[in-house]
């Protein structure tokens, strides 16, 4: 108990006494964990917020490639500094969600230990050795009257990125805005907001120790939801909105930004194994697709197979994912399939709208079709343009499956945990897009920049 | 008037009775137009209207570039052939609009003949013969695991493009979306809702010569304003919207919209005339910026001149713009400058705001300033970062310019007129962005397209 309120006073201090937060814990003797929580937050004049977002954002475009990786190091070696300090912090978040009684995938993903915090520093070592988009000219030509015209990769400005109980999120829109000479005004899921004020004032200590304004990394302190939309309406300050959540904070962006957002993450995933596919290889990849990493976007949701393999197919199959506990959600004659042949495996008839479910677990709903075309009109009516794979020898069929969708991500014969920034060779990932403009699919760093044209002239009029 | 109602049953005919246009003119003896208009417009379900494009373009999306440039052909060939209809009705348009007593400019803006109609169809030929965008790979990859991984252009969907009454936007827009693969869903200025009606339907007989559906291109042919909210909220089918037109339609769009939307138009631009430029060039470049398309975004609002060369440089430039009948606006030391030599042009010293106003007119904003640095605050603080210019032989000066703004176009020693897509060599333009996400600056065909990620395996798995 001493250790903890040693820390809850460190964040008094560094934060110059503006926050003041009261935390009691009552534990009890029977083992379970229960909290009493009085808190204080902040009042927040977001105008204020976006005001000094936007001014510090206009020094941070003047530093170069060398003082920006200056500061990202900078904030590496203070995260490894000041790790038992953001780990005693983020223990004060995870007692409180014990109490509050959240899932254990939600627990897993909000803990912080040396670990993670190391992992957060290298990941920040990491951005600082990527090459700086900044300032790189897109493409440089002579038009026939003599003015030479360049597009030059400039930064967006702010952006303003609203995200979940994930700390580590934290550090990698921060290190990853710091970088393209963005600023950026933060705002985490409540439950980790001890953990987020602690990155934070790790980030300004470190920014700090480099003479760079700490402006350039905000946070949104106070878990008043009404901040959030107030944010969405900043554009005289905010040029980009990331929205990193459920389907329910997209369409709240989408609702009320007058900023432009990257609307994505949501992915209901189908993986259509043809005919001709290899059976033994598409086991593997399912596999890999669906458990790798059950709650990623990208893993799988929907399993459709053409009906003349099923029999091959399912029973392995089943067997297989049973190892990893996954529950099958068949329809139609794949129920009968796995029924007489389970491997083990648990075997729930889909309901009702199991088709238009992102599971985000060891869950994979599966149909039988009659080939590629209603495999695509499966896709096409249930799928939310994020990944799509097929697996398949046939030529045709892979070009028709192809040339048909417009997701972010159309795989051939491999698995959809592969759609991801690092894994393309971005170097690093701001967001998976699944909108349209400016940038779809993997986001990396040139997803954080804009351009500006630049025209050289000696003295040329238009006639 | 026997020939402008047999016009009008045309338009009855072409549109299968939906439309209803009754219009009756009265004409006056005195010289002086006025029109009675009567007119019944349909009900649009804009839901359905959406519908239908985003099912047209599915099919859009699988004509191969040859198809599309027969489509593009037989529209440029239609609007010759039917030269005559359409002049007729914007005609119609024209009395209209005379009787309104709308400006003598706007009515330029409108008005149609023989030759205007020509250069549509040769604007829509000249669109055919451009590169096609869509499909092409814009980079190419194989990664260490033997995954090959490209990014293919494809259409973004659905274009929605609200405009004013420049009845070629209709061909411009069309064209330009047909290129690139995009089902369009356009409102036109309800003053020009006849031309409109009129092009569509030209737009739609060319559409049927080829065998292409025409839900492609349609027209919200009704001028209740409340149709515009309903297309800028409708996200489950309209991909991008467009506004082309004033600050109010850009704010409208900004606040309402559910659907990203591509922000420009409104540019507050500034030359500033350095103590190093070439005064007699100067003069040369600053007419041709002001003069040679003042309704244009891209005519400069304020010019911004070193005190040091101003007793030089505005006597002459003022007896130069009073051949074009330039008012020119001066505030503080300038206005003594000019009184004691207008060279004949009109003085008027600046009044509250005029250096943050679009004049789009024969006006020009005046101020010295005494350097680089308060030429930049001056632009920062007043610019839209629209187009900036400066003029000036000293290297570092040119080089701060150009990096401490973020005007999605800067100029070095030319006329900002060339801030345009033909003038760029994009082959055509969609219109001049000052948002910084998607697209900056004149808009190509790649601005109306989106990409798909596609990655190729042989089995590979994440490990």
């Amino acid at each position: 108990r001493n250790e903890v309120n040693a820390t809850l006073e460190q964040v008094k201090l560094t934060t110059n006494g503006q926050h003041e937060i009261k935390h009691e814990i009552k534990h009890e003797t029977n083992g379970k964990h229960e909290a009493t929580r009085s808190a204080t937050y902040p009042a927040i004049d977001m105008n204020a917020l976006g005001k000094a977002a936007k001014v510090a954002s206009r020094k941070l475009a003047l530093l170069n490639t060398g003082q920006k990786n200056a500061a990202l190091h900078a904030i590496a070696d203070e995260l490894e500094r000041q790790s038992a300090y953001v780990i005693a912090q983020n223990e004060l978040d995870v007692i409180d969600a014990k109490a509050k009684g959240v899932a254990e995938a939600f627990l897993a993903r909000m803990i912080l230990n040396p670990k993670a915090v190391k992992g957060m520093a290298d990941d920040t070592r990491n951005v600082a050795s990527l090459p700086d988009p900044i300032g790189s000219e897109i493409e440089s030509r002579l038009l026939a009257n003599g003015i030479r015209v360049s597009r030059r990769r400039m930064p967006l400005g702010v952006l303003g990125v609203i995200y979940e109980s994930r700390p580590n999120v934290t550090i990698d829109i921060a290190t990853l805005a710091i970088k393209t000479s963005n600023a950026v005004i933060l705002r985490g899921g409540s439950e980790t907001l001890r953990s987020n004020i602690a990155l934070l004032n790790v980030i300004h200590a470190a920014l700090d120790k480099v003479g760079v304004a700490r402006q350039i990394v905000q946070l949104i302190d106070n878990p008043d939801r009404g901040l959030i939309t107030e944010l969405l309406r900043l554009d005289k300050y905010v040029d980009m909105i990331i929205p990193r959540g459920g389907d329910k904070l997209q369409k709240l962006c989408k609702e009320q930004a007058t900023i432009p957002v990257i609307t994505g993450g949501v992915g209901i995933v189908h993986l259509y194994v043809d005919a001709s596919a290899d059976l033994q290889r598409a086991v593997d990849i399912i596999e890999n697709s669906k458990v790798q990493k059950p709650s990623a976007c990208n893993a799988i949701d929907t399993l459709l197979v053409h009906e003349s393999v099923a029999d091959r197919l399912l029973p392995p199959l089943a067997a297989r994912l049973a190892q990893s506990h996954v529950e099958l959600r068949p329809s139609g004659r794949a129920i009968d399939i796995l029924q007489s042949n389970s491997g083990g495996a648990t075997i729930t008839p889909a309901g009702e709208g199991d088709f238009d479910r992102e599971w985000l677990d060891y869950i994979l709903g599966i149909k039988l079709v009659s080939g590629v075309d209603e495999a695509l009109d499966h896709i096409l009516e249930h799928g939310s343009e994020h990944t799509e794979a097929i697996l398949t020898n046939d030529w045709n069929n892979a070009q028709q499956f192809i040339n048909a969708l417009s997701a972010a991500a159309i795989f051939v014969n491999a698995s959809t945990r592969f759609n991801d920034g690092a894994q393309f060779g971005l170097g690093a990932e701001v967001a998976i897009s699944t909108q349209k403009l400016h940038a779809r699919g993997p986001m990396g760093l040139e997803a954080l920049t804009s351009y500006k044209w630049i025209a050289l002239g000696d003295g040329q009029i238009r006639p």
